[in-house]
């Protein structure tokens, strides 16, 4: 059987082990396998929320409300937008695919960092369209400005701010400057999924997205519940934008694209503050632990302003063999070989989980 | 900002009301509403189902396990098939634009019945491809055929057994000599969202994945959590084919399309066959009701072969008016108007449920 042409193209995301292939492969006890490798928030969920979904876990054969009304309602309120700038997706993965079947096609192209999360380029090989990358790994604003410049078919531009997987951020002044001199109809995804980690460390870098899309009627920032809001496995994102973007990207959102117990999750969240805060808190802390650890062995690492560090590993050490050994052990951390880097990133664990990754990490890192 | 050509013709779908906007509309108690628009289980979903997920709230912060391995498992030995037969959508509607955006393009064309599930027309327009449909509103083969032959351009067919609005079904033997006349590069898909209420009603209705997929390469069954297993509000669906189908599709599957509890619940749901059993006796036991009902007070009804019934209206009355005077007293049927039909569909509810729907009912009805 014959399929459309663009699929051949395609290799799918291989995303970070899962604990229970670590549990069936290696025969480690669920309980002792330490997760490093998907950024999620390692002080779980906020107990308010968890409590809230239990309470409605006898709804699962009802569908969601698909209006999202309260959860829409919970966003404006916290953003200064109206329900006509606001998207939901199934994880702003969902939305970054309604951008780009929206606006990218065979005849134009899309601009996006060397080294950025995978899934722009996955969704860009989908639709057929030419894919752009700067030469740099990290974001380099005037690579993307020479790129755009010499082209007149760029119809996305991805910034991930603050940067996965390598973890580099830009300011609100970079960024704002860069997209003044964007044409309107180039639309540029600013992709918050880790913004709470970075404007908590330093408020230069802080998008706000009210300000943003009232500035640049081109822009959509994208936000995640995946990450500061510990809710990782319920796929809830956001996209807020002017309502010309945001009405067309609906046109592309399937019904009931987010499951009842996610979007009580989502709504109960936006409402526990301080969970996100306290998280933001000691992720940093212990970042501090992770900077330590790669000096004193001699590791270099990217300044990161998210709830990951990356490793770049000298020559005579190998990406694939470290994070396979770590796995061995019970750790799962990601390797960025596909990424052609020899490097590792580890998601910053809580203070006890941390202290185990460097006991094994210093063993293998030695050994290999 | 100028988008694809294709968004200018799609239209949402309209998804039957939940009972938080009945509620806020109609100043109704969300305790009094009673839905029966979406075809949800009314027996709710299995308590061991709901007692599973409560113990697994607290890993809202985890991604699922991306390879799905146990839901997989489960399915595998339930249908006897193996593991690269085996697609995991977020709904089988995920399934179905999977297959929309493998198969279609702007120079093929799919085919359906003239009315049926919504998604196939929406999946379709969304890559611009031709739509073809019946002129009868159920599924009449001949039609099918007609058709068919007379394009050499059909790359999809949509069978809906049974089918959504409707209620009518087709038997195994219908559709397999239907199949053989369909060319190998033309994919069928057999959407089976309420194929358990059609074969528990009529075993000659009964298609069975395996046999299909073995006699059939071009063919692709799917099944759903969301009717039968009471799991509407979670989202998962299957699909089962041939291997070369599979992998196409699985390249269109973004990575985490389920979350975290719903694959939970889909992995014990499929342990609790006494509930589904159960729900389907009691749908049809109820389900006579109805068409005494429907007989009593002359109207026309389509044998149903699901947890539905359509009612199909006399030229006095109005499905619009009746729909939502119904929607005013907290009943939520789904009107049919928006199919070129003076009908409402019903779900068929508890006992009590239903009850409450035949004053209410009868009532408006000799009203309206």
């Amino acid at each position: 059987m014959n399929f459309n042409e663009e699929l051949k193209d395609i290799k799918n995301y291989s995303a970070g082990k899962p604990i229970e292939l670590v549990v069936r492969e290696y025969s480690i006890k669920a309980e002792d396998v330490i997760k490093m490798a998907s950024n999620e928030n390692p002080y779980g969920t906020s107990p308010l929320v968890v409590e809230a979904v239990r309470k409605v876990c006898d709804k699962m054969y009802l569908y969601p409300d698909d209006s999202m009304y309260e959860l829409k309602d919970g966003l404006l309120n916290r953003f200064g937008v109206t329900e006509s700038n606001i998207i939901i997706g199934a994880g702003s993965d969902q939305i970054l695919e309604f951008i780009v079947r929206a606006k990218a096609n065979k005849n134009n192209s899309v601009l996006m960092a060397k080294t950025t999360f995978a899934m722009y380029e996955i969704y860009a090989k989908a639709v057929g369209t030419a894919i752009l990358k700067t030469s740099s790994h990290v974001h380099k604003l005037d690579e993307f400005r020479d790129i755009y410049k010499k082209r007149d078919d760029v119809k996305i531009i991805f910034l991930c701010l603050p940067n996965n997987p390598i973890g580099e951020c830009l300011t609100k002044d970079e960024v704002y400057q860069f997209l003044r001199e964007i044409d309107d109809d180039t639309l540029v995804v600013i992709d918050g999924a880790y913004q709470e980690f970075a404007s908590y460390k330093d408020k230069n870098m802080k998008i706000d997205p009210a300000d943003l899309i009232k500035e640049f009627p081109n822009a959509i920032y994208l936000g995640t519940f995946s990450k500061a809001y510990g809710l990782g496995g319920m796929r809830v994102g956001y996209g807020i934008a002017n309502e010309t973007i945001i009405s067309s990207l609906m046109k592309l959102r399937p019904p009931f694209n987010i499951t009842t117990l996610s979007l009580k999750a989502a709504i109960e969240a936006l409402k526990d503050e301080e969970f996100v805060e306290k998280s933001m808190f000691l992720n940093f802390e212990e970042m501090k632990r992770y900077e330590k650890f790669a000096n004193d062995i001699g590791i270099e690492i990217v300044p990161s302003y998210t709830n990951f560090i990356t490793f770049l590993l000298k020559d005579d050490k190998n990406s694939t063999f470290i994070a396979n050994s770590m796995l061995k052990k019970g750790i799962i951390i990601r390797d960025l070989s596909s990424y052609g880097l020899n490097a590792v990133r580890v998601t910053i664990g809580t203070s006890e989980q941390n202290s185990q990754f460097f006991a094994t990490f210093s063993k293998i890192y030695d050994a290999g």
